[in-house]
Formats: structure tokens, C-alpha cells, sequence
């Protein structure tokens, strides 16, 4: 038996998968049962149309509270003639939704009656006088709500497929239905494997994978109608996964196999797929996702399962989710597959693309001014945080080498309009303040999309109308000032606000204990010390050339001065685990991954912001969590920060 | 005591309600749970922010298949001069995910070495050789994932007040959590009242209203995130609601007490909160659901709890669940309130309203080539269907009394912009094809919205650019044609064609057993003969206009002749209730109320569609179903229909 990963194109994949599905005859509506109607009928699918079999109102009813009478016995009535009618069977009192004696054909609401006493006396209580006077004609079915206004019973109601809403639900009984034939929720297996996986709670060593792909497809899953049923972890083992593919077999439509779906010395899923049934498809040109595995087992009382093989890392098990499974479920439950607003937008930046796959690009979607700009997010299938800052997902298709800057791009929606008009864009330098910031910002239903490009990045970005604010900390090493020289040089003619934000430390992340005993930037000439660095353009990198320049030590020098990261972060990260013995960056985030910190330099980060959003209703929380108390309490928690010139409108350009 | 029911501004209405809520510090995050992360988090909200406590990867991994190296001792290696490193402590064979060893800092891909055995031959067992040669060096850190590529230690993952999504529960368990902090979910009582209402499954009897409001309100709440409890119905009685109302105090964050919010004979709602706590607004000028209560109670334990007075009419209701308890649930929840995505579109029909109400009009909403139309769907408090049918809500504000046909109007959306683009638009005449259309037409993920003003007012909206077709049956007695001169008089210069439909019979709908002995149209003109009547443009009441001319009946002469129904079913449902002796209409709508059918004419019912949409992926389907099998039974399968000009293209008028 030989098993080949070969990758074949999306479309194609699909339509083998669907054929063996129809040949099994499992591309359908997988069936039908009977549920009380009840509130949590909402979120089901109707198997069949419903008719009414009851009008609504199904009878002849009030509409106000007032007297049945005979519109005919009310003709002729005029304020210097009026009409008196004996209650009883000429008119009776009717309350709101009472239904109409056989006799009458029309409503006088109480009002305009006049209740008289047996002497022909007007009295006090309306309701149940010996007679009503009235003062002008009523015409026939004045004040009624005819049987069947609403709904006439055999009406179609809603037709099958319908997602049922609440409103639905009152709909549905107002037109006589007790019970609802609704769709039953297909079974959906989940078997991770793997001999690196630990479930979530285990203590976590060098090496283990927290198994939580199987938690994500489960609620995948559910949220699109299904039942996900969860299995523990399976060893790598070709018997053990065997016994649990065909426990699961049992019980369940689908299942789908959690990695081990690769070529690897340890990927049996192919393996055991093909001994219990067979491999229909193994790659798809998809990325991330492409070791995909469809193919069709048979189970122990001889009925097809479906099964596919979700490839391992994170991005790739959830996007294998929405590209295989929602559509199956869809079939399968007889909805419309789920079909995400498109959003025609401008990307931001250049990204390259394998001309072989469709590529399902993560992006951010904001509206600056009247342009809807997207960015990338990072590509790699183990970013699980990819998708979930991710907007919504753009697809450059095969064929394609990739999209310049500026290209216009359709992108399927992850957040509703809604959610991206109330999207502040920052594109500049990172602060560890903007994290707390996108916190207190949603308080006032405001997300805070930053991307980290360094602040000269973001100056330009601004320049080219791309942000709502830019980080920014250059410092201009012939004044001493921050970012006003830069700004007066890249943005000539832009009118801009600078808004004071905070100071911080900015020194050498170091090993707790300073092994190598590194104290100055001296030390970055040393042989045995290992460098992390900043991107280009960002503040960090600037301040470190201009030093290094004044020091006369060259960048050649310095161990590690390629390797560049994006935020302070990764700095400190790459520091803490040993890939660099040191790192220029900000005291909090040397405390935040238990470095210790060498203090070298004050500097000053602020916020440029173009003056068209400066009055803008989207901003205007960021000015009031400036002077905001806890805010400000929550930002000096952080180590190194002062908040002095925060909110402080430091000059404006125009 | 005196209650008033006072109608106040909306604005004012909620201004007060949250005051009295914010005095009693319920105006807040209602409380915090604990629970584990797993699938069943989806949809939770978090009530704090989560913060990493683990990086992802939290050690540095081979992204590769490969062996793990030390970058510096691959340098020089070239095609013409290898370098051979003995696997062991300077070459280690890693999996894709493994741990880097602590001595390396690069990985080479497996397709890139040679495995050699200890006499320096190249072997098969790529894994395990004695040792590995390379023809090229590589940089240090290439082929690895970085310990924090994705998530740093310490970095924010998710804000307070995040909806879980499948994709963050990878994330949030990627960063070390096992637990959640999530926000309680509210309790809210739903109390219905009334001795008229019966429960869901009984018989129903003139005057029983079925009780379906609490199934509406309690999947509201559900939905929105809150856990509803539905208590069984009290009676109209002071004493008894206010048993059910304490009962409900305890154990519940917020009391729904459905109807009896008028000030009608037997409403008791405000009598009953006033007496347990304070009423604290009476009316509220919105439309429909004007007479809502806004409360504040003691419960037996001293918490205070807020009450809404919910009225009865079933769309007041469910707006009213909208309005009011949405938004409370949404703060209770920490999470920001639903708001849906807006959209400007062009009114199709003139609409008055009462300029002391905001007016939360019905409407539907379809895009017609590039134009975004709505029309408005029956006003009624009593239409539930109004609101199934609704795609979005659009407000007409206090002060105004209307608008006007061509104003633009924003729709807040129920339904999402492509199943808007999914839409089909119809105006015109009424059949009950239509509706088995429309079902049909969900196979193909295409709705059909159509709105009935008989034949002559949907070739007026088809030439103002409004309809995707328009239904139509005008008789041109002249000719004994069907619609073409009529289209020729109406839509000069439009191209459009016309698709043969159904064959019809009209004639005379009577109760059972024709009590009346009503048998051709000169019956009309008895003394002792109500007729129901379509209104003006609809086809059929040209049919019976032209035919009473030919017969000599003055329109005076026919009692009833002024009252108007919009559709077959009603016409049928008119005489079925004994509100008319007989109407003139479809075999098909009398069979379905179960009524005698006195057969008059035979006619046609063609669609007529604008030539820009002939080709139009949307309308594709429906030339599909003109030739389907299945579609044609069903219509075969209603009295008086015949389908042999069916899908035909009767002719092009350009």
C-alpha cells in the first residue's frame, strides 16, 4: 500500500468529495425529527415547509375596546341626531381581541359612546350601561381585525431550510403548529492524535503541544449545527488510532482526524483511512491546510462515514473546518452553506504568494476616512492569533505570485460592518500601552487594530491616509526633541496632532542575573554576545544606530544584528529563550518575561494623529481614557512608565 | 392609587429606566463564573481581560522535518566543498514541532542533507545515520519556530467583554488557560397573563388567544445571552399575578410580565408593580408598543429588581424585547449592545405615521440592479408575520408624519447583505404559486419577497426599476389578450419579456353548500349578497370591472363593493368568516378555505421580466424551476391550475 501526498486544486478536491458522498448517498439532508415548539426550537432548521393550519386571528376580533354593534343600525347617526342602541344583542361590550358576536360587523370604540342608564341618563361605568348613544355612523368591520389579517390558515409560513428565529417561533404558533419537523444535527467526531499533545491542564514541558485543535473544531461544530462529540488523545500508533476511528464510526456522520494527516514518519492517518475504507484525497493546494485528507470509511454494521484529516497546526484545523466541514453540515442539515460578507478593500502592503495554492490570507480590515484599507496578518499556520485578530480572510488564488500595495482585494468578513466602523487603525510603533489601551477602548465599543511597523512605518503609513493614530518615538538626535523633526520631514503638508502619551525606559534586556554581565552597548562588539534587534524603522533601531555611530562600533560588529523582531515582545522572548544574550527595548518588557532590564535612555512615545479624525467620534475615547484615572493607574503598573504628558496636545502641524 | 399611562419620549423612557437601575447598582457587569475552557465556552463573554501565561510556541521548535545544527559550524559549506557533521551532539534528527536541543540554532531540512553511515556512503534511512553532509550553510535560526512567535508571555490575548468565538478558545488555551472567567449569564422570568390566553397545544376556541409571546421573549433572551424562565399563565387577577411576579423575584435578575400594560379593565400590571415596588414609566411613545411599564420591585429578600411591563400585542413584544431588554441584557453581560449593520435604501411606497411615536417600521429590503429598495410590510401590532417577513427595521421619528414614495430611508438589517443579494423582488399580482415558488426557490439559496399590488401596480414599479418580475393577469377585453397591451401602454421603450406562467380559473367564492345561491355575477347586484372586493389595479378587479360593465351592475349597486382585500387567501378568508357572502378570486384559495367554488372565467398568469435581469445569475433558478418536474406536481396539485405555458417565453417587448 502506498500513499501519496500529491496536492490537487480546491475545486477538484471538492467535487471528488462530493461525488463519493452522493455515490453514498449522504449528500443530502441527513434527516428529520419532531421537537416541541418551544424557545429552544430557535437555531433549528425546518426539514419541511409549513402551511398554516390556523389563521391568525382566527376569528373576527376587536381591535379596540369598545361595542359591537350592526354597522347598519348606526347608519343615519349625526352629533344633532344620535342613535341609542339597547345593549344585548344590539351591542354588547368587547374588550381588545374579543371576538365579534355572530351578529355584528363592527367595532365603536368606547369613546365614542355615550352610556346611558334605563332613563336615558349618561352614567359613569362605560362597560355595562342599559344602552349606548351614539353620534356618527360606523361603516361595516370598522375596528376589527378580520379572521386571517395576519395570517389565513394553508399560507406557506416558512419554507424548509429556514434557520428558525425567535419571531419565527411566534409565527409558527400563531399559525397552529405543536410540534416542528426540524433537521436532525449531524454527529461530528473528533479524534486528536498524537504522541506530542497534552490536554489542556496538563503541566507543560519543552516539546508538549497543548491538544486544543479538538476544542476548536467542537465548537466549530456546534456553533454551525452539528453535535461534536470529543475524543480523548490517540498515541501515534496505527492499532490504537484504528480502534478509535471505528469506535467512532459508530454513532457519529463524520469524523474528523486530527493530524497525523502529513507524510511524516508518524502520520498513520492516511494509513489507517485507507485499511478501514478509502483515501479520496490526500493535499489539496490550499495554505495553510494542504496535507488534507478526505476519504470514506466503512463502519462495523457496513454504513460510509465520511472522514477527513484536519492537518495539525491551528490555522490549518480551523480554516480545514470552515473550507470541509461547514459546507458538509450545511448539506447535510438543508441550510444555505454560510456565506460571509464580502468587503472590496485596498491592501496595505505587498504579500508574496505560492503561485500553486489558494492562498486563505489573514487580514484586518479598518475604514480610515472613506477608504477601507486591509492588512496582512502573519501567515504561519501555527499563528492561532492570525485568526483571531483576523477581520476576515482574503483568497489570492492559484496562479497568482501574490498582490502589490495598493491592489484591491474582496474579503470575506470574520466582524460585521458595524464591529470595523467602530475599528480604530494604528500602524506605527508598538507600546505595551497599546494593549491596555484596545482593553479600555472596548468599554466604549471600540476595537483597536495596531500593527507593528515601527515608526517611521507608521509616519508613512499616515502620510498615505492609513491610520486613525501612529506610534511614534524618533528621537532627533540634533535637538533632542521627539518625532516633530521627522514628522516636518516626511509629512510636509499634512496637518497632524502630536498627543503626549507616555515616557519610558528604554535599556538592554538581559538573562536574570546577567550572565554574560553586559552594561552598556559597549558590549555589543563583544565576540561572545548575541544580539537581537529591531526592524528597520523602528524608534528602537533608530535610537541604537545613532548611538552605536556616536560609539564608533559598527554594525558589522555586533553578533545578531540581522536578527529582527517586531515588537518589544519578541525582543524579550528571544532573549528569555537563549536565541540572543541580549536585546535593546523598554523596562516592562524585560518584567514582563523575568528578564533583568539595564536602564540606558528616557525617551518619549506619542501619538500622531491626522487632524480630520482628531474631533472624530471614534477617537473621542481615546481622549477621555487619557485623563482616565484607571487607565493612567494601569499603565504605571507597568514598569518604567511616567504618564506626565499623557493627553497633552504637544503641538499641532499644518 | 392612580395609574397613568402617559406615552414619553424613548429617549426619556430609557434615561429614567437606567437611572433607577444605576441607584440601585444594578446598572453593571451582573457577576463573574469560573468555567473550564472547553467547546461549551463558545459564546460566553469574558469578564476580565486574559493575559498569556504561556508563549506560543513556549520553546523554540523545528518548523521542519529535519536535523537540528549549530548555523556556525555549516559555514563554507558549498556544492564543491560539503561539510559532513556526525549526528549526535552536532546533528540531531528533529520532527516538525519538536524541541530545538539546547545546543543548536538552526535546522536543515531533510531534503537538503545526505545521511551518511560510518563509512561516509550515502544510506536510505534518512533519520538515523551515522552522519549528515550539506552542500550549503545556513543562517542561524532558519526552519525554526521562535519560542512567542505567535504569543508572547504576558502579552494581552483577549479583552474583557469578548463573545468567544471557536478560533479564540485555540488561542486562549494556546496561552495557558484552563479556566475562564466569564460573566454570569442574567436570569429573567417571563411571566405571561391573561384569561384569554390558552397554552401552545390546546384546542382553540373563538376569543382563545394562543400564548406564544413567552416562547418569542424567552428565545429572545436565550439568544442574547441571558437564561430565560417561562412560568405557566396567570389569570387576570390581582392577587394571582402578584404571587407569580414574587415568585419570580427571587432567583432572577429581571421579570417580563406580559400584557395587561394597558390601562384597559383588566390590565393589572401596573397596579401590581406599583404595589410591590414603583412604576416607574407608563407609555412609552413608540409604535407598535406604546404602552410598555418600566418598574423597579422589592423582592422578599430586599434586592431590587427591574420589571417590564410587556405589551401583549405579539410585534410589540418582540420590539419591545429589542428595545428595552436587549440592551439591559447587553450591559449586564459586559458586552457591547447588538447593533445591526444599517443600510441606505430607496422607500417604494408612501408611508404615513403618528408624528408623536418614533415608528419602528417593518420593511423589506431587495436590490434591484444597482438600486437598494424597501418597502413596508403590514403596520399591525397584531402582524407577526410582519416581522418574519421583515429584513429590517427603519424608524420614523417623533415629529414626522410620514414619508414620501422615493425617500431615502436607513434600515437597520435582520438579515445580512447577501441574503439581501440573494433576493428576488416581485411586485404585482398575488398567486399562490408564489408561495410554493418561494420555497422551492430556498434550494437555490434565493429568496423571494413578494409584495402584493395587484397586476397594473407592479408593471409600475417594473418601470420605475423596482422588481425582478412582476406577476401579471390584465385581460385586454379588445383582443382577449393577456398583459401585452397593456405593457405596450404602460412600459414603452422597456425592454422586458414575458414568461409564460400558470392557467387559472377565477370564479366566485362561496361558503359551503352556497347558502346564498349565488351563481354568476348578476347575483352581485342582490340586496341580500355582501361581496368582498381586490383592490383597485389588481387583475382580478379588472376582470370583475369589465364584466359588470358588460352586464349593466353598477359598482353602487354591489354591496361590499368598497371593501378591498390584497390577496386571494383573503378574499377567501373574508367569506369564510362570514364577513362577506362572496368574493371573486382563485379555485385554489376557496379550496383552501374549504369553501365552494362557482368557476367563471379561465385566464392567464404570466411574469413579466425586465430584460436586464433575463440572464441574471440571481433569476436562473427560476427558468430552472419553470422546467421542473417536481415544482410542476405541486402546482398541478392545487385546484384550477394548469402549467403547459409554463417557462414558456411567450414574447420579447423591447
Amino acid at each position: 500500500m502506498s500513499i501519496y501526498l500529491r496536492d490537487i486544486p480546491l475545486s477538484q478536491a471538492q467535487a471528488i468529495f462530493q461525488k463519493a458522498l452522493q455515490d453514498a448517498g449522504l449528500w443530502r439532508v441527513l434527516g428529520v425529527e419532531e421537537i416541541p415548539l418551544d424557545e429552544f426550537a430557535a437555531g433549528r432548521i425546518l426539514a419541511e415547509p409549513v402551511w398554516a393550519s390556523l389563521s391568525n386571528p382566527n376569528y373576527n376580533a376587536s381591535a379596540m375596546d369598545g361595542f359591537a354593534v350592526r354597522a347598519q343600525e348606526t347608519e343615519g347617526a349625526l352629533p344633532s341626531a344620535p342613535v341609542t342602541l339597547p345593549v344585548g344583542d344590539h351591542a354588547k361590550y368587547v374588550d381588545t381581541g374579543d371576538p365579534l358576536p355572530e351578529w355584528a360587523n363592527a367595532v365603536i370604540p368606547i369613546e365614542n359612546i355615550e352610556p346611558l342608564d334605563t332613563m336615558g341618563k349618561i352614567v359613569v361605568e362605560t362597560r355595562k350601561p342599559f344602552a349606548i348613544r351614539i353620534r356618527s355612523a360606523v361603516t361595516p368591520w370598522s375596528y376589527i381585525r378580520p379572521l386571517g389579517e395576519d395570517i389565513v390558515a394553508t399560507q406557506l409560513v416558512l419554507p424548509a431550510g429556514k434557520v428558525l428565529r425567535p419571531v419565527d417561533l411566534g409565527a409558527l404558533a400563531a399559525s397552529g403548529q405543536i410540534c416542528l419537523k426540524v433537521v436532525r444535527k449531524p454527529h461530528v467526531a473528533i479524534l486528536p492524535t498524537g504522541d506530542e499533545l497534552v490536554p489542556l491542564g496538563s503541566v507543560v514541558r519543552p516539546g508538549d503541544i497543548i491538544e486544543f485543535n479538538s476544542c476548536v473544531l467542537a465548537a466549530q461544530v456546534n456553533e454551525w449545527g452539528g453535535q461534536a462529540h470529543r475524543f480523548p488523545i490517540s498515541e501515534d500508533d496505527f492499532g490504537i488510532i484504528s480502534q478509535a476511528v471505528r469506535d467512532a464510526a459508530s454513532g457519529n456522520d463524520l469524523i474528523l482526524l486530527n493530524a497525523g494527516a502529513s507524510a511524516g514518519s508518524e502520520d498513520f492517518s492516511a494509513q489507517v483511512i485507507e485499511a478501514m475504507g478509502s483515501v479520496l484525497v490526500h493535499g489539496v493546494a490550499v495554505r495553510p491546510g494542504h496535507p488534507v485528507i478526505l476519504g470514506m470509511i466503512r463502519s462495523i454494521d457496513s454504513k460510509m462515514i465520511p472522514i477527513i484529516g484536519v492537518p495539525g497546526y491551528p490555522v490549518s484545523a480551523a480554516l480545514t473546518g470552515e473550507i470541509f466541514v461547514e459546507p458538509l453540515l450545511a448539506r447535510w442539515e438543508g441550510r444555505a452553506p454560510l456565506q460571509r460578507p464580502l468587503v472590496s478593500a485596498t491592501l496595505t502592503r505587498k504579500v508574496n504568494s505560492p503561485p500553486g495554492d489558494d492562498d486563505y490570507l489573514r487580514v484586518t480590515v479598518a475604514k480610515v476616512g472613506e477608504k477601507i484599507l486591509t492588512a496582512p496578518l502573519p501567515r504561519g499556520a501555527g499563528m492561532i492569533t492570525s485568526l483571531v485578530h483576523a477581520d476576515g480572510v482574503t483568497i489570492i488564488p492559484r496562479g497568482s505570485q501574490g498582490l502589490e500595495a495598493g491592489s484591491t482585494v474582496s474579503v470575506r468578513l470574520y466582524h460585521s460592518a458595524v464591529e470595523i466602523e467602530n475599528t480604530i487603525f494604528a500602524i506605527g510603533s508598538h507600546d505595551l500601552t497599546l494593549d491596555l489601551l484596545a482593553q479600555y477602548l472596548a468599554n466604549y465599543d471600540r476595537r483597536l487594530t495596531s500593527v507593528n511597523v515601527g515608526s517611521q512605518g507608521g509616519l508613512m503609513a499616515l502620510k498615505r491616509g492609513e491610520v486613525h493614530f501612529a506610534g511614534s518615538h524618533l528621537l532627533d538626535p540634533t535637538t533632542g526633541e521627539y518625532n516633530l523633526s521627522y514628522i516636518r520631514q516626511y509629512l510636509p503638508g499634512v496637518p497632524v496632532t502630536v498627543l503626549g502619551w507616555v515616557g519610558r525606559k528604554q535599556g538592554l534586556c538581559v538573562r536574570k542575573g546577567n550572565p554574560k554581565q553586559i552594561h552598556s552597548l559597549q558590549d555589543l562588539a563583544r565576540p561572545d554576545v548575541t544580539f537581537v534587534n529591531r526592524q528597520r524603522g523602528a524608534g528602537t533601531r533608530v535610537l541604537l544606530d545613532y548611538h552605536l555611530a556616536q560609539m564608533g562600533i559598527g554594525a558589522e560588529s555586533v553578533h545578531g544584528y540581522q536578527q529582527e523582531e517586531y515588537t518589544h515582545l519578541a525582543v524579550a522572548a528571544a532573549v528569555s529563550s537563549g536565541r540572543a544574550d541580549c536585546g535593546l527595548g523598554i523596562a516592562a518588557a524585560a518584567e514582563a518575561l523575568d528578564l533583568d532590564f539595564i536602564p540606558l535612555f528616557d525617551e518619549r512615545y506619542e501619538l500622531v494623529i491626522p487632524r480630520v479624525f482628531l474631533d472624530s467620534a471614534l477617537l473621542a475615547p481615546l481622549f477621555i481614557l487619557a485623563h482616565d484615572d484607571g487607565f493612567r493607574q494601569a499603565i504605571l503598573a507597568l514598569p518604567g512608565y511616567d504618564v506626565s504628558q499623557m493627553g497633552v496636545r504637544i503641538t499641532d502641524i499644518s
